[in-house]
């Protein structure tokens, strides 16, 4: 299948890239048990911004973007920086960021996807792609900061958004509907579902065997 | 050298992969103090399933296998659902499990020593990639639940199994024994060695500077 | 810029992943509390030798050069056994391994510089992928120790040191001096700065959101 990129231009990729490193600082700011350093911050920035770019590009087998380009690396330190400097305002500004953050997953997800199938992945390893993509940073910097890795546990839908997103997005690019639309409709269905997730509350149920389930049981 | 590769039917790939992702989804099921989801349960099984083939794929620069294919992401995600669904029946199918595993350690062994002479890896890396490809998944196992690597620790031989089995299919290759048999010869040598390594409790000595030998110390 | 590979000869790239993967089994061999057995030394020990090498070439999208040679694993997994044996001795020679750890350093850095930018990667990220071989081991094995990553934290300066050699090299390679002469002054400047930083306890400050700078604060 030869299905064209969902072209972004470069500064909306680096916005999204710019809001993941904010992110990424504004949580390292939370750990103040531990002793981050300027550095630090740094690499998270970069992992949040730029690991879910980076995953996808290892799982296709192709240069990583930030490799291929001057600008990835400064945007990310820079606006991590920035975010460690300015936590008050950011912390205030928090809905927006959390809106700003829904449309990012969209955004690396719908990139993810399309770049997979233009380098002729499958649908269904397209869509794993685009939902790693959307996650991978936090992922990375789960594991960089020896935490539990967040979307394993109970709570909003952040992986089950982009996932949502990616299925439609390869669906519609079967359907052969033009790429700019399947892309902006992967963006607005993520960001949707992942917005609603967290004003209601919805979660994924927690692991149960079966013969745990409550209507399986006996008085 | 051009080897050819030890062909395993998809079928025989996805049956190891599903092993390996109910175990995985099993060993999520024991840790009841964390509160893992459907997609966690869902993630750990495609991290045990497929990320020996994953890691073997990046160690050689090529397309990952499950990235080439529909089948291998539902396979492994259906059999992590499947593992914690009926967790009870698969805990009492234990031995079973493990023999299956043993088989599965040496099959994942042998496809990776295989692929890895095919595309020009010379004979040692080609063994250390047949390793990774046997004990990797549960080596991104452990880092994403954010425990100790279980194989670097004192316990049952699981990786010298797949070292073992490995070196004896890089030497039969060397000798230009047909690939089935050196490839077959490794799956049995690999499964024996860690069957009987559980049977028997047989472990590694942990690490000891010279220092502390005991046929050192003086009264 | 089709800039020359800084050529290193074979045997100081295998002493400086020996150096490496002595450091990291003289590390694991501090970890008394945890059972590592002989494995896990050996795995730690290819892990901190080969892993900035590993991650420098997956950046770059090309075969790692352990996977390219008979040579890499078993200097690593040897050198780790005998830095595990030896201990002691390496213990009472530790101010010259911290010397030829920051030589190592710098050889790294200059390594993964020249063979990015030899591979069409452009300036900034060719000095990131620098500063990713120098220190990339060292992350990789507080990740499979399960150990928060050393250089995020306060300490003294093994990042910012691969960084700003790293840096000269780049810029001395633009201008178009001799990549041999380039690549040696990155080693030296390297070297000087982590050794000036071990013996005067240089540290980067603290994370710090700009509410919270003494200066700001009143009374």
């Amino acid at each position: 299948m030869s299905t064209p990129l969902f072209v972004t231009p470069l500064w909306l990729d680096l916005t999204a890239v710019g809001i993941g490193a904010i992110q990424g600082a504004m949580f390292a700011g939370r750990m103040k048990d531990r002793r981050i350093d300027l550095l630090g911050v740094a690499l998270i920035g970069i992992v949040v911004g730029l690991g879910g770019g980076l995953l996808r590009d290892l799982l296709i087998n192709q240069l990583p973007a930030a490799m291929a380009s001057n600008w990835y690396l400064p945007v990310a330190t820079g606006a991590a920086l920035l975010g460690m400097a300015l936590q008050r305002l950011f912390s205030r500004l928090n809905p927006l960021i959390i809106g700003l953050d829904a449309v990012t997953i969209g955004l690396f997800g719908a990139i993810g996807v399309t770049k997979a199938l233009a380098y002729g992945v499958p649908e269904v390893p397209a869509a794993f792609v685009g939902i790693i993509s959307a996650v991978g940073g936090s992922i990375l910097r789960d594991m960089m900061l020896n935490l539990p890795i967040a979307l394993m546990h109970v709570g909003s839908l952040y992986a089950v958004a982009a996932g949502v997103g990616s299925a439609l997005l390869v669906i519609l690019a079967t359907l052969r509907v033009p790429i700019t639309i399947a892309g902006i409709s992967c963006v607005i269905l993520t960001a949707v579902i992942r917005l609603l997730s967290v004003r209601f509350g919805w979660s994924l149920p927690e692991q149960r065997a079966i013969g745990s389930w409550p209507r399986w049981r006996r008085g």
